[in-house]
């Protein structure tokens, strides 16, 4: 959606921040920013990473048309400055895990290097994208675990946050979701695409049996009939069964019937009895009306028949978080390492060149990461980012680097489609132990540094500390 | 950012009714279809309309190009329903209250009529926009209200929901922002723009005075300096000091100083003292990190001496109400007025073509609302929707219809600008009694329906229940 005009979908700060960079003559010094984030969403014990894809399509469409220029200059901006934007191209490098792969506090989950200028001025669209989709994607990712093989379909655009609809949708399937409604996205991503009849059907008929007769006799193959505008029990079921004979006389069969409000394990029990007794057990019962992974699980708990789910404003907007902290920080700059000081102790920046290991425990679970320096190649102990003597041996463990090269020099290695992604993700989520992904108090996962970096860490800090000579409130 | 593939920017369910509307005949039936909320967001007690001229821009733009038609012939819609929506306008008439007016749960704020095919195909891209942008504005219009006169501006698109962000920055405008720094919304509306600088900025340079001096060098009219990088208080502010000091005797003046992170309360009162002290009072003193109306409310109760606020996440995700509950419901089709049922009483739809009296009170606040059928002109009295015994004497009173025609034949009437919009919202908020701007438990705005209103229900909800005979759950 971002073809034109990609290079103004940032900040402004980014633009004043590059032009002095431009015009005080640093515009090419190196730079290295990592993107992280400091806390899981939904209170939970992960995050599933997902946006790299367009993000690496937005990097290759950053640019600057006439008609930008113009309105850069309207606001201000140096010639000089936009001269260098009119041939402005990211030629950076981006290092990241891949779309679908769990991740978790504090690591670094992708990193750009390239110039100063480069690598921040798509500060903005890098966390708008990347915080997005990775929060839809764990959260439908927690939908998913507690479905089962029961489908699960998204039907949000409604109450999307404005466009934000159609990544949502996108997001949504690398986590988990068959399908959705959303044709727009679905055009875009190829995605499976879902959805039978809204209330108004019915009401535009004279009666609620003659709107399923009709449903019905238009498709035959995949008709769904929604069956709580007037009364649930006592008018939509018995209709749909009555519509369901006819179509067996003609030899067809009703796909399914859809509950959209009142309680749906109760209705949908009645239902399946109802369906049952009168032959029709391949008939399908969805539900939908205010879901997440709260209620269905609740509605499992309880036996519900449901055989899918139809899931929107929850899903799409990632209540009850509705954003991702992830954030951009600088940890290189003219070949030094650097960091954000912060009141709060935790809050410091891990500096320089980094990358992740995933170390895999004897069950073939992973047992934890570690960040470790670019020039480090295995570890015998990874320590905790804030007590160094909490430390957990992993010199025998297996392991694996998790991020590799996905962007050189401005161009996208490869891209993973989603389906690949989604597989991806499945796989991985199958191999972090189920207490890491409890919504209540989930363990917490074991993510370390490398002494190495602890200690570059520890001598950047001192050097600052020297410098404002002592503590105190600020 | 929809002028492309507009008419896919909706729930595929909208195309399977409306191709079994067409092939059933029924394709040019009138119908009427009513925009309205059942629940005012934030526990609050009003929304703010906005969305509208997105709107009807994106119904002038909806339309189906080739490669629309070819995608959703892959999807199996039928050829003759296709060469249909290959010449689709949508010509239906749009009655509208205004960008900027306050409205209130149950009421009418938006119909649309015409055709039952163009009035439900536009109906998800319809809940996206109003839904999303009302929120977004209603949002805006809280901390605008806590924040008197200081200036207030909108730091979300990093953490926004996608592209969702683009109109986020907008509704804030329009809720009472004063700017953003949001590129691409101010390219696309014309908002005001602003943007400084980042902790990697002064993280770039060997020491943070070094990165003050050069910002201030360069941009001597509007330089905000960012002093929570290393030290607030012992570092980023003396360094701040010194600059503007430098900057005095070159004639200049440092704009602000922008605080990030640690105790906003705090920090700022021991800024202003060290300003002032050094004879910088005119240094203005910027707030952001985490805030919403209720930070800001805390602060300013507490004295904190801030000039500006800028605000995020919190802002343009609409926290901690992810979503509006808007709903587009048939009130008419066919001539007839409609209604759906529900097991909830108090979620039966109201039938027939509706507009909306405003009744103002003897000191020229809003004193209520009431829903009336096209036809009447004037009401003695308006009944509570669900207790008619609960009435109200309205028929002294002076009132205004607030609603009028936005869009005639598929012709928006007249656009109103951003800048007017945002006026009007400034006004109608003024005319709004404090009760119900109240974030705790506010008093709720009286919403009444006319006696024939309220008749014309009771008739087909009668009718409804002889159909199905009885009472019971479901």
């Amino acid at each position: 959606m971002l073809e034109k005009h990609a290079g103004l979908y940032t900040d402004f700060y980014e633009f004043t921040m590059c032009q002095a960079f431009y015009l005080s003559g640093k515009g090419d010094l190196p730079a290295t920013f990592d993107y992280f984030f400091r806390e899981n969403p939904f209170g939970g014990g992960y995050v599933l990473f997902a946006g790299l894809e367009d993000l690496l399509k937005v990097l290759e469409a950053f640019r600057f048309d006439d008609e930008d220029i113009r309105f850069l200059k309207e606001k201000g901006l140096d010639r000089k400055f936009l001269d260098y934007l009119k041939s402005f191209r990211f030629q950076g490098d981006v290092l990241s895990v891949r779309e679908g792969e769990v991740v978790f506090p504090l690591e670094t989950v992708l990193r750009v290097e390239g110039s100063i200028i480069e690598t921040q001025i798509i500060e903005t669209v890098l966390l708008n994208i990347l915080n997005f989709e990775s929060l839809i994607a764990t959260k439908a990712s927690r939908i998913r675990g507690v479905a089962g093989d029961r489908r699960v379909v998204d039907f949000g655009l409604r109450r999307a946050q404005g466009y934000g609809g159609v990544h949502a949708s996108k997001a949504a399937v690398i986590g988990g979701f068959d399908a959705t409604s959303n044709v727009y996205a679905a055009f875009q991503f190829g995605l499976e695409l879902t959805g039978t009849q809204a209330h108004s059907w019915i009401q535009s008929f004279e009666s609620e049996l003659a709107a399923f007769r009709k449903f019905a006799e238009i498709y035959p193959d995949r008709c769904v009939l929604l069956v709580d505008t007037y009364n649930t029990l006592k008018s939509g079921l018995p209709n749909a069964i009555t519509v369901a004979k006819e179509m067996e006389a003609r030899g067809q069969r009703l796909a399914g019937v859809r509950l959209d409000s009142g309680d749906l394990a109760y209705l949908s029990r009645k239902a399946r009895l109802m369906l049952d007794k009168a032959g029709l057990s391949y008939v399908k019962i969805i539900a939908s009306n205010q879901l997440d992974e709260y209620v269905i699980r609740s509605l499992l708990e309880q036996d519900a028949p449901i055989d899918a789910f139809g899931v929107g404003t929850k899903l799409v907007t990632g209540q009850s978080s509705a954003a991702l902290d992830g954030v951009y920080k600088l940890s290189m700059c003219g070949h030094r390492p650097r960091l954000k000081f912060s009141e709060n102790f935790a809050k410091i920046t891990l500096p320089g060149r980094k990358r992740v290991f995933r170390y895999l425990g004897r069950d073939g679970m992973f047992y934890g990461d570690a960040i470790v320096l670019d020039d480090e190649d295995r570890l015998d102990w990874m320590y905790h980012p804030l007590f160094p003597e909490n430390r957990s041996p992993v010199g025998r463990m297996n392991f694996e680097p998790i991020m590799e090269t996905v962007m050189n020099r401005g161009k996208a290695r490869r891209a993973w489609t989603i389906g690949e992604s989604a597989d991806y993700a499945r796989t991985r989520l199958a191999t972090l132990a189920p207490e890491h992904k409890r919504f209540e108090n989930p363990h917490v996962y074991k993510v370390g540094i490398s002494h190495k970096l602890m200690e570059l860490r520890s001598e950047l800090i001192e050097s600052m500390h020297k410098t404002f000579s002592g503590g105190g409130k600020g």
